[in-house]
């Protein structure tokens, strides 16, 4: 079974997502198909591919900002529908892309349909914590759902978080303004109401508290995901602008602040999503593999190496209701 | 006019905010009125009080974990209630308290009603970014409002803005998750084309942009707000947690770490919602400011020097319709 890369998605795309793909295949067993601009591919990479790469030819190339439902329905042999389109044929097993976010969403789910039982898609963003980490769904797929859909999605997490995560009998907890029962807005406190039959099913989590409590699988509609993943990144690097700015200007004063980067430097890592890979995009008949507009060859590499594992524990048949 | 502080409120009540009070008085011009438990604030203060301070005595103390309607129903004799009347009766002019937030915008609500030409009140708080901090409202105090009460609250953080934080011209931004015109969900579509028609719009912002782009204010729904607010405290604590982990055991070791805190603790100072004093509840006849249940008396302190700035800018005059 193959894992289908668009080489020409995200910021950095191609050098940083080709030289990714070249570090995981030696790590692989799976074969990897790399969707792209072959003269353009060519101009990064001179070298012979490793025999577990193989290259297929996408002429067009899908901007980080087209507006998603336009671009895949005018771009057909972009690199992203084409590779929506390789898995459909079953020449390859999940598709992973830093491509624009909704135009591989789209691409997906016009290719593969939803799987039955799942009304509405989700991707599944793992964050870090006090406790290795959790996983935010929805992030970004599915806006103005109801409040039903968080089941699912409950679901969608735990399988996820017991194969992927191999995390041992993974609970799910509501993202809400207060951990008591009823605390919350109309939206929140129904979704409460439908996720309470469930034993699988922890109660309410703050926002404050995702970070220092023990949590597996944390769900929400996308846009308040999408908004706690922003703020997130923003307070990040508002952190680091701000340490920046401190740092004294002359190179031999800055000498006493040797160690205070020997404390960031892992710190920088352990906050850097791009360490954990990609995000996958759930409750569809095939798997993507979402990665940060911004990931470089490490990010990829991880990603392909998720999506390795997602083939392994065989996510998919899990996932089915 | 005298500002109206509630002694009983916060998690380190009553000692640091007598401390905060007495702290004040040196600086303020307005009257202080203490409003708490006599015999429990005799416990901590012995020292005659400035002339500018004066104590009402108020025998039943709100928890911060009670349920607000009932706690203010029930508890007629509390330091909020009570501190709420005296405002009400025009014994002082703004309400200060770290007490619990629901019952501060529930005894406000229910004693001074609605400002004439605002249907929901709102929680203005001020979030630092590299451009000397924004407003955020509403961080929590109107659940399900109807797109339409955004208007009023661009209105209220404008004026806020204009008169406390002394900023010029100051523009309204909708927090979203998408820049461009159509992003978002259901609620903030149709926000987008209710504030449209206001020439102080400024269009989208999305929640990473807010600490790096300059802003002044930025409106939201209370579930989006307090979200933010709470992802954001979460995250701070958490980058703080991860340092602590790193620092070596034992003190011989941990000597070159020394200029490492040199650089974190004017960090932490930034990212101390306390330094920004409390938050006001605005769109109603009279003016409270809620502080952090964890307020010090420095914060303390900032709140009340932030009441009387309000009071010698006259904010609630410039607040009507």
């Amino acid at each position: 079974m193959a894992i289908v890369l668009d080489v020409m998605g995200g910021d950095k795309a191609p050098r940083e997502i080709i030289n990714g793909a070249v570090a995981a295949s030696q790590i692989l067993r799976e074969k990897l198909i790399l969707v792209g601009d072959i003269e353009k591919i060519e101009r990064f990479y001179h070298h012979e591919y490793p025999n577990k790469i193989e290259l297929v030819h996408a002429s067009e190339v899908i901007g980080m900002d087209e507006k998603p439902i336009e671009a895949i329905r005018s771009k057909r042999d972009s690199s992203i529908v084409i590779g929506a389109k390789l898995v459909k044929q079953g020449a390859g097993k999940v598709f992973v892309s830093a491509g624009n976010t909704g135009a591989v969403a789209a691409a997906s789910l016009l290719e593969w349909k939803q799987m039955k039982g799942y009304k509405r898609p989700a991707i599944a963003v793992t964050i870090p914590n006090l406790h290795g980490g959790f996983v935010l769904l929805d992030s970004g797929a599915s806006p103005d759902i109801s409040p039903e859909s968080l089941v699912e999605f409950g679901e969608m997490g735990m399988n996820y978080a017991k194969s992927v995560m191999e995390r041992r009998n993974p609970r799910v907890h509501l993202l809400n303004i207060g951990e008591e029962v009823g605390k919350g807005n109309a939206f929140t406190k129904k979704a409460y109401h439908c996720l309470e039959k469930y034993d699988w099913f922890a109660g309410n989590i703050e926002s404050k508290d995702v970070f220092r409590k023990p949590c597996d699988v944390v769900v929400c509609d996308a846009f308040v995901g999408n908004m706690v993943l922003k703020t997130g990144e923003g307070i990040v690097d508002f952190i680091l602008e701000l340490i920046a700015q401190q740092l004294p200007k002359s190179k031999l004063a800055r000498l006493p602040f040797y160690f205070a980067k020997k404390l960031l430097n892992p710190l920088k890592q352990q906050l850097d999503f791009a360490e954990y890979g990609g995000s996958p995009l759930l409750g569809l008949n095939e798997l993507s593999i979402i990665c940060h507009g911004r990931s470089d060859a490490k990010a990829i590499k991880n990603a392909l190496l998720q999506a390795e594992k997602s083939i392994h524990h065989d996510l998919m048949a899990l996932m089915k209701r």
